[in-house]
């Protein structure tokens, strides 16, 4: 292997090319429509189709912070941070549209491996990669924004949830935070293997387009992705709809523990709200997907987060910043 | 001045605060309409206007890269990431709508003042700051897609250009090389004084979104905002417009040299071609903009590169990469 040192615009150009299927094997991904125009001028012309409302969000991913380049790949890097914004549109009950990716990173890095990882997660997605930005930088930080739409159907925000409602979870927590604990722990890499399927959980995380789509169909009133760990989010739903959370079970996954369901985050299941009538199992099974889980009921005290009728610690993740002041 | 830890949570929902005119200064900024949710969510919801076509571009701001925080502030690294982005629209000839921002920053940073900065920049271009994330970061590392519309006008390409066509430039160049010059000469900081124009232009760049439109209006057809330099941006035009690019004439801002004009970049003025016959320097007028200035015309020797019949070489800002390859 030898470092062929590339300037910004050859590699935009490589880029380009394989965006535009000349590779022959990204033919997955989608062509500009009539009117659009995808990478190669200031800005990008989208279609945002017949809705007028957009959803709109960006990710960051940042080596050492959300991934351990000795544990994941920098194709891993570039499918998750297509994969944690498609979460972010899932979460709203919304189908991605087109994302915008920015890269910063050291000259030495693989842009192309960054690259196979995105272009791999938004053919799995079914969304347009339209345009993007290139700068040298001290680590690999990787940025992507991200549009979105309901096609005509509210969103599905964090605030709707009503005392009452079922809470439902789309599959069983804690498997990012297992496969890194395995990683990271005695022979590590070479006792986890490729094929563990919490280890793909941290490397790959699946976005749950289909089942945030099918909760929104279903009625329900409020979503949220799993990402800082469910106790936190669960407690942005329970602040943002004044309601309680009293959970009744935990689904953890095969090989991990309470605390990594509770609070280990980056699952991307979808934890979501609805009223007792609606009919989220048989929308599930409509639409072919793996069965919701219902794990508690929101209260009517605002103040209430207990499982099992203990109290439930709000851990999780959350970034640490020292703000000055006067 | 002492450093207050903060959380992730406490830090955005001070941000979000400013954002909502709590804090009172930050009226300038647009609040939702009805149907539209801003920061908050896992995604914001935004009206993208009747328009059927969606501008949408990201661009980074990096540390050590595009600023040197001993020259420039973390205000002014703010300002900068929205008018590096609005600059993208205004060479579509488009009108900027929302921004979304991702931070990733070591934990001594003052997130308060890239807030300020960014709100500023919103504030003066009549943007929506809509949502965000914001991360631990080894440096700092600002990111900002945006959208854009150009109201039922066909966006201006780089492509469009054609032999014969006059090329326009909205200002002189040059003001940003040299002022970031005379932060690093003899005396720096000192003898430069916050009062400099060129400083100014180093550390606020104006993206010229009223130009933008204007030209459009009056017929442009290509157009590039000046970041990487414009010997270098005009090259874009000219390979992907198919002609060539014969200068008469190079505006240098006062107290900037030639090269600094040429090859020195960020100075985001636009750079245009329109027809012979097409009205700009009426349009300008009529919109009350400083008049535009004419540099030269498109050949149709597509290899032809020439300031006053001299070789004009392809000069400015390339990031370098090294991508491996087997």
């Amino acid at each position: 292997v030898t470092a062929v040192p590339a300037g910004e615009f050859e590699v935009i150009a490589r880029i380009q090319q394989r965006l535009r299927g000349e590779g022959g094997s990204d033919a997955a991904l989608r062509a500009p429509e009539a009117g659009e125009v995808f990478s190669g001028d200031d800005t990008a012309v989208v279609s945002p189709g017949p809705s007028d409302r957009l959803l709109l969000a960006i990710d960051l991913v940042v080596e050492d912070v959300h991934v351990d380049l000795a544990l994941a790949s920098l194709a891993d890097m570039g499918w998750k941070a297509v994969s944690v914004n498609a979460s972010d549109i899932a979460a709203m009950g919304g189908r991605p549209l087109h994302v915008v990716v920015g890269v910063a990173a050291p000259p030495s890095t693989d842009l192309d491996a960054i690259t196979d990882g995105m272009v791999e997660a938004c053919a799995a997605y079914g969304i347009a990669l339209v345009g993007g930005d290139l700068t040298g930088g001290r680590n690999v930080v990787i940025s992507v924004a991200i549009t979105g739409t309901c096609d005509g159907r509210p969103p599905v925000l964090r605030s709707g949830a009503r005392p009452g409602d079922v809470i439902w979870v789309t599959g069983p927590l804690g498997a990012s935070a297992a496969g890194l604990a395995l990683l990271q722990g005695p022979g590590g890499l070479d006792s986890a293997g490729d094929t563990d399927a919490r280890v793909a959980a941290y490397r790959r995380p699946v976005a749950r387009v289909a089942e945030g789509i099918a909760a929104a169909t279903a009625g329900a009133t409020a979503m949220i992705d799993v990402s800082d760990g469910l106790s936190r989010d669960l407690d942005h739903i329970a602040r943002q709809s004044g309601v309680g959370i009293r959970l009744e079970s935990l689904p953890v996954v095969e090989g991990a523990t309470a605390a990594e369901a509770l609070g280990g985050g980056e699952d991307y299941e979808l934890v979501f709200t609805a009223s007792v009538d609606a009919g989220v199992a048989e929308a599930f099974r409509a639409a072919g997907l793996r069965a919701p889980i219902e794990i508690g009921t929101c209260s009517d005290d605002g103040e209430e987060r207990t499982l099992q009728g203990q109290p439930l610690a709000v851990t999780g993740w959350e970034h640490r910043f020292g703000a000055a002041s006067a």
